[in-house]
């Protein structure tokens, strides 16, 4: 048994010898997720994709709390439409799929998959937006977009990946940055809330900025190898969009205006980075919030009498209970079983057997930190729903405290270069595109963010050029 | 008012004089759609996404209720994959979109976007089934498609839409035949008890059957003009995507087999369906089950003391109770609010004034018949749960009505002509594919079902080529 166990779980690679490896072998040896035939494009496959819909379902109800509504927009993009904004252009079209067949039929104009869709919402927006009662619009959307990448990795960067993509249009510029701001926080509250990862909010670079926006905010999470992970990003895009597409509306004081947009997107990526911030050499750890199946039931030697019966007992009053719970009787070893559940990520694991059944306790086992408890049957579901808690919050401790220490405030060029090779660096910075370029060529570390409320000052001057500086800014090596 | 309310409801042409502008009118006029810039594809707008979502919410329960679940392919497939399956090529090439650039890139290998998922499902399917124990297995996708039609009607036909298709695979045909069967259960139920719309379930035509299917059972809607809707299909697809997609499985006996599939899909088209079949002169009149508002309050006089105040505490009792409610509190004349609210279909309006409250009741106005009751305020949510079932029951039952009254049993080709006319047709038929499309030539109508449980026999020979006929067919003039 001992030896069946060994094996099972070398099949994963060791995060401290090849981090990369271990992500691969996770992903693909727990069933997230696929290879397909298709450059570049993945399957995400049940277990993986009960992930985002838990993900979907969370959200989903944060976008309607805060008055948004879903709408469905075309896939394909008119070339002329894309190429009405200038610097999104440029940002995206080098990265576009383009149709330019339709049955037998050359298309009289190439049409663009959908890289994200400011441009196509924008358009419906003009028709639809004409007085100041038309305001705020709010929606969002569900959907696949695809960006033409030429390295990829499942859940990180795809050609084609799930997302959501708010978009939204107001009457002032106040009210367009309240929104992006809000939608921020909305991210980040969910990010802590129930993925358990901690984030760094802040205000991207101009050169990090979303094609065409006034000003990006980002979320950015510490993986477990250090790098940086941008979780989710909110533009308010002034009236650049609507001065492109034409999104007017005639004010309280008869006069016409711009509109100001807004727009915000998360992706299949966060689940990249939930895997690469809780998981373990045993394999996935999944938060419970977001867990497919939070509970696993594995009866121990069921061929006894009775101890199927009870097993079985058990799921039901968890499932009935509103738990995610599943019931392994299958004719797999219990220690087979344990090691599956372990790489699965299972946030708890419930092991009853004939002698559990005798004292009327279970043995609770939490995924997390391994811990072994008994626990009566009565009120399981109480007793697991508080356990489930509990891991969330230390998930999300230890993510904390385990990106904390590797947060680096440096002064000198060489603390700098430590601290981006396994870290995040703070840093004074000049906020010019050149030094922004040098750092990143010399080290590897791009600008993640100039943190929110903080306005910490390390030094006057630029920690790699020397020029006087204002703003702290996040640098890290990212995905 | 009168006036007022007059010129509201009459951008909406009569069904009787013009029943496809009406339909126009109902879907653009409603907000549910709007035609975008993209040639054949459409915005869903909010109100009709949100029918799509409590149509997905349901469906999506109950696929997971049989054991199915959830996973994403993707959108594109290479042509030499779409290519395996003879017929099924044979069947969607000339409709569908073709990437042929990514980037600056000429692709060495044209890309159709998904126009169904056989294909690359079925390369999935072959990696992932080793032996008869990962058998069988169920899978379902949420996802948007592309055709490239020639002409396009929002939700009944666009090049681009949003649907649900199950993929599966057995171990042998007896399985995958009860599953084909089980799944169009399923869609008929829901079509009855969420959609309140009738279906009669039967077998298609070889010629209608799904390209690449062994046989294709549907469901089958009549609309208030007579025609028929396909409203969901479930295809037995045999061995022959196993044989194209080397779909292998090591079974008991230690023999390679090929496995046995199936596939079944519903789509947006489903909007399109209940619009025509529940819809009147005033517009939109939606069954409660996928009503995005099932209750609209509307105050009357809300500038008199206290009725504002006792409206929103209904409002928010309601929406604690469980419905979907909304309070118009606008500036808009109660005239205007009711016909508003009529054209969107909501299922019952609260209207609530100053005489109300010093009775303690409300008047409900229902939208399928317009009847008008007071009902005590107390225990208000109950007496409109119960008054949404008796809607959604008068809905089912009056749709059935309609329709038995326009189903012809046809002996003669006479009748039949005239049958098709607005209605349905029995009949019988040779089977033979020449007789199907001079049918179709002479009358407009095709082949819609051999339906399911029935079996009468009207006549010993064929309806139109008088050849001997053993089979009743429904045809019909279709959407």
């Amino acid at each position: 048994m001992a030896k069946k166990q060994e094996e099972f779980v070398t099949h994963i690679a060791r995060r401290s010898e090849d981090f990369s490896q271990w992500y691969t072998d996770v992903i693909l040896k727990t069933d997230m997720v696929d290879y397909s035939d298709v450059k570049g494009c993945m399957v995400i496959k049940p277990y993986g994709y009960g992930v985002w819909e838990l993900i979907q379902h969370e959200m989903d109800a944060r976008f309607k709390a805060t008055g948004h509504k879903n709408a469905y927009f075309p896939l394909l993009i008119p070339e002329s439409l894309l190429m009405k904004e200038a610097e999104h252009v440029e940002g995206f079209a080098p990265e576009v799929a383009w149709v330019t067949m339709g049955g037998k039929e050359v298309l009289p104009e190439r049409l663009a998959i959908r890289p994200t869709s400011e441009t196509i919402i924008g358009s419906m927006y003009s028709k639809w937006v004409q007085s100041y009662r038309d305001l705020p619009v709010l929606m969002n959307q569900w959907c696949n977009v695809m960006r033409w990448e030429k390295s990829t990795r499942p859940f990180l960067r795809t050609s084609e990946f799930l997302w959501q993509e708010g978009h939204t249009v107001h009457a002032t510029l106040e009210e367009a940055e309240e929104e992006t701001v809000r939608m921020l926080g909305v991210y980040k509250e969910f990010a802590e809330n129930v993925l358990a990862i901690p984030v760094i909010t802040g205000q991207k670079s101009a050169k990090e900025k979303f094609a065409g926006a006034e000003h990006t905010y980002t979320m950015e999470a510490m993986m477990q190898d250090g790098k940086a992970l941008q979780m989710g990003t909110s533009h308010n895009l002034g009236q650049n969009f609507a001065k492109s597409y034409d999104i007017t509306f005639l004010d309280k004081d008869g006069a016409l205006k711009y509109g100001y947009t807004t727009s915000w997107g998360t992706s299949t990526r966060m689940i990249g980075g939930l895997i690469m911030v809780h998981g373990d050499d045993r394999g996935l750890v999944l938060p419970p919030k977001v867990a497919p199946v939070q509970v696993e039931v594995v009866p121990i030697a069921q061929h006894k009498e009775g101890v199927f019966e009870k097993a079985n007992e058990l799921f039901f009053a968890l499932k009935n209970a509103g738990l995610r719970v599943e019931l392994d009787d299958s004719e797999k070893s219990a220690g087979w079983k344990f090691n599956e559940c372990e790489m699965k990520g299972i946030p708890v694991r419930v092991e009853i057997g004939p002698k559990d059944i005798e004292k009327g306790t279970v043995v609770l086992v939490r995924r997390d930190n391994f811990e072994k408890t008994f626990a009566p049957m009565e009120n399981l579901a109480d007793t697991i729903k508080t356990l489930l808690e509990d891991i969330h919050n230390n998930l999300f401790e230890q993510a904390k405290a385990r990106r904390d220490a590797h947060i680096t405030q440096a002064t000198d060029f060489e603390t700098f270069k430590q601290g981006v090779n396994g870290g995040f660096v703070e840093a004074m910075w000049c906020g010019e595109r050149d030094c922004e370029d040098a750092i990143k060529a010399e080290t590897g570390a791009t600008t993640r963010c100039m943190p929110f409320g903080e306005h910490k000052c390390l030094s006057d001057v630029c920690v790699h050029c020397g020029r006087p500086a204002k703003r702290l800014m996040i640098f890290a090596k990212a995905y």
